[in-house]
């Protein structure tokens, strides 16, 4: 049936490797092992971070940015070796741009879980050498900012000028706020949502029944499967779910109408396999991640993103927000439907009502929730526009 | 790792049955081959379909309800042996009620293609008696209509009253006004498309691929598999696909928030594969609808779906909907994510530009695409207000 993905890499390609551009390092040490908060703990954790600008001599000028489900530390700067990818906030980051290095210190680490240098499920496990595989536990959003939390702590950064991120990354930033109320004056978070709703969790379980699914998946130790035997097709079917909700009705049906791919609609002889032209996009992007991606993160990431819910533990959402002290500027999309706009403005309204100081901007785009990755003026004004006030 | 549907049938429950209930069994003549839009033909194709109420000695009071995609010919009436559902709109069919079987002659037919009577992948193929499998054709929402015309012929109707649908019955509905001018008076398509858009197929995709990952389905040859050992995970994924499209975001909030099924977040040992509520609902429907429906009907019946398209071949949608002579009612949901209320406006909107009759009706209803399901009060009223001006 389906070959297409047999060249991709079956193994290792996500093992931590040696510093590579401006990516580092940072490993907890073993005896502060992460308590994690509905699993076990981790030890041997290591996760890898980016910076930008150079650290004031007081520490007042550090940003952390926070990357979103199959993002990585690389924000800024082209790809190569290190980053398949470009910085997923290209443009937005550098002497002069709206996150100016010149004036800021910019951290930005892979979230713990992950597979580009952070201690994930690709990772060895301290007790044989092999990868975690299926042993990887269960992690949180509050995990993933307590290993940030420690690399604050190592580079010299008591408290963040601000705390900024789309997507998980806005998850990670409202965490931020509340778990560590003095080490932040500010956060922006962008398109993103207090707890993940219903919605927003079964389009979830979908893309995780597709991995597991997949025999190749070998309920998630496929690390030592011979090279293309991977989990590729259920972490594409699982990409595909996201792609279509991080985009848009409109936008699809201008970019792709009902274009044949494959086949010829006006003739005899479509077969069921034959694609549509939204098809090929949709199997190009799920391409490209299994390219870069690990399966098991997927799922440990998005598991993550499922069991986000600030209120959980302290009474509540209301009573979470309460503790949210800082300015927040909270950004929506209009057009986006995975996380609709109405959960961004809930923010702020909560924010405001426990009496904090909370702005609700929407950025004027029809791409969908991917918009916070490409309409980087808006996002630009809207983030220097707090910058400047705090 | 996933047992759970290890007793469904795996063969069989769908082939063609005698006549149960009210189900009848119409056989085109071996002779008259259903041509097909865009595959080979078909030899041997029967039909099962039901009726209500009594034809007119002039045969002028006869409505085709059109069903949708996991539907079958039994819009009213209870479960039985013959029906593994009850009736589809169950309560707005009957003596007195909105389609008035004192007054209408009423006809359902399970589609060309289904799993419900009519010949369908689950049928045996005349060259060996054995089921067709993967040898089945890809077929159009247009070979659907032309097999319920031959239907309609057998019983005597040369003309309807009303054609009346929604979703995938709509599709039905609008082809049989453009096909077939002259053998309907009125039209009411319910919460469907002019053509599948973009985002439709994207949707339908990611099922069928789901299905076509499942090991068990066999390249879709799975009919002589062991009890239990059928493509049920496949078919489970791409119904969640559906059923989170079929519904809307804040009546899942509503009705699942964010309370776990399984395990227990506030203490530790969440694992990977505990679910949430609505993703036991999820389960419980991929369940029930394995029990009752072939996968491969479900592949070439959404595969008919994302090429519906009235304008192929026929110089557009636009020129397409020149051909609509008679009054239509078109009937939107607000909440409909899967089939937005601009399309049904757009239907109604291209029929008046061409010089035709039609009118939009808005469902006031929360529950998304399912409210033609749901909300049988309205969706009667809307029946009601077209049929008696006919």
């Amino acid at each position: 049936m389906s070959t297409q993905h047999r060249d991709y890499p079956a193994t290792g390609a996500w093992h931590l490797g040696d510093p590579v551009g401006t990516r580092r390092f940072f490993s907890l040490p073993t005896e502060r092992a992460v308590a994690l908060d509905v699993g076990s703990t981790l030890t041997d954790v290591t996760v890898a971070y980016e910076t930008w600008g150079t650290l004031a001599a007081d520490a007042s000028n550090a940003i952390l940015l926070c990357h979103a489900w199959t993002g990585d530390s690389h924000a800024a700067g082209p790809a190569d070796d290190g980053h398949p990818t470009p910085g997923w906030w290209e443009g937005l980051i550098g002497p002069g741009l709206a996150i100016d290095t010149n004036q800021f210190f910019v951290v930005c680490a892979n979230v713990l879980g992950g597979c580009q240098g952070s201690t994930g499920p690709a990772s060895a496990h301290p007790a044989d050498g092999k990868p975690y595989g299926s042993r990887f536990p269960v992690i949180t959003i509050r995990d993933i900012v307590r290993a940030q939390a420690r690399l604050a702590d190592h580079l010299g950064v008591r408290t963040w000028h601000s705390v900024i991120g789309g997507s998980m990354g806005g998850m990670q930033v409202l965490e931020w706020a509340v778990m560590f109320p003095d080490r932040v004056r500010s956060i922006i978070p962008i398109a993103t949502c207090l707890q993940a709703s219903a919605q927003q969790i079964a389009w979830g379980a979908i893309g995780r029944r597709a991995i597991r699914l997949d025999p190749r998946w070998r309920g998630g130790d496929y690390y030592d499967a011979a090279p293309g035997d991977g989990p590729w097709e259920g972490l594409a079917i699982a990409r595909m779910v996201a792609q279509v909700t991080f985009r848009s009705d409109n936008v699809f049906s201008e970019k792709f109408g009902r274009e044949l791919a494959d086949g010829n609609a006006d003739k005899s002889g479509i077969e069921m396999w034959d694609r549509f032209e939204v098809e090929r996009y949709l199997d190009h992007h799920g391409d490209k991640l299994v390219r870069r991606f690990d399966t098991n993160s997927y799922l440990v990431i998005g598991k993550a993103m499922d069991l986000h819910d600030i209120g959980r533990g302290r009474g509540g959402v209301v009573a979470a927000v309460q503790r949210i002290t800082v300015p927040v500027l909270s950004v929506g999309i209009w057009s986006d439907i995975l996380y609709p706009s109405y959960q961004q403005r809930e923010i702020a309204r909560l924010v405001v009502e426990a009496g904090g100081h909370a702005d609700y901007v929407e950025i004027d785009s029809p791409h969908g929730h991917d918009s916070f990755l490409i309409e980087l003026d808006q996002v630009g004004r809207a983030v220097t526009s707090l910058l400047g006030k705090v």
